[in-house]
């Protein structure tokens, strides 16, 4: 019992020391929570991919959400949580199919910042397509505030 | 003085817990160090882009290291130090004039996995080369023992 109480204190001021190092929006959590949001997030986002019902994803994002994607007609900075909406239904006319993430090769991260590294499959556009990928949320409060997307391969392998 | 000792016991203990929770290889060791490494590594890396001297980072390397890489001859997975040596070599071979990583967007991880996202710049065979970039590093002891990097463009923006 001692020693899981040092670890609880040592997240709390972990969690507090890093996140008053850095803006991360206006209610700010200790870290242990934003791993939760974040992990959550991730599970709507997964769902997203695979159904193309992305409700459960757009309720994770704040109103000033950024998004980067690497290519095609959204490549490049994005704002606004609007025009993510028409971001992930724009992938998922791409992907009628959905896309399945069928490993999830790492999940690291431990301040404001996670990283999910994965493998994906599905159908773009009648073709196969494989990747991998690694997607970066940021945390702000109880909501993802940004979000970056980096591809690990050119679409035909993972 | 009371809460910077709070905080080094909470990294000790962290650490320790998280690092008994999963294997990160023989020499297994507490977060705060696994940090360290990665952010050492990282150096050594940036060294290598925009020198062409990878000796720095070569030195981090554990024998058995794993890497992934997107696209082109070195496409996908391999393994072992010697076949890194030559991948990197032939980055520089491709970028002459170096790559210069021009901000660092992020540093996330937390236990054994580490992420940088970057940008950056440089000349590829002659034409200008932006990227945005992230890499993930293994940490196994003191050593960097798996790499994956994936592309965040298509290497004309970042």
């Amino acid at each position: 019992m001692r020693t899981r109480t040092l670890v609880v204190t040592g997240l709390l001021v972990l969690g507090l020391g890093w996140t008053a190092g850095r803006a991360v929006g206006p209610a700010s959590r200790p870290a242990a929570d934003a791993k939760a949001v974040a992990d959550q997030a991730f599970e709507g986002f997964r769902q997203g991919l695979a159904t193309g019902n992305w409700d459960a994803w757009f309720a994770t994002l704040s109103d000033d959400f950024t998004f980067w994607f690497p290519t095609g007609k959204y490549a490049g900075q994005h704002q606004g949580k609007a025009q993510a909406i028409e971001f992930y239904k724009y992938v998922s006319t791409a992907f009628p199919g959905g896309i399945r993430i069928t490993e999830v090769l790492r999940r690291s991260g431990g301040a404001s910042t996670f990283v999910y590294e994965f493998r994906d499959e599905g159908t773009l556009r009648g073709e196969p397509y494989k990747n991998r990928v690694a997607v970066s949320f940021d945390v702000c409060g109880d909501r993802i505030c940004g979000y970056r997307e980096y591809f690990g391969s050119d679409g035909k392998t993972n």
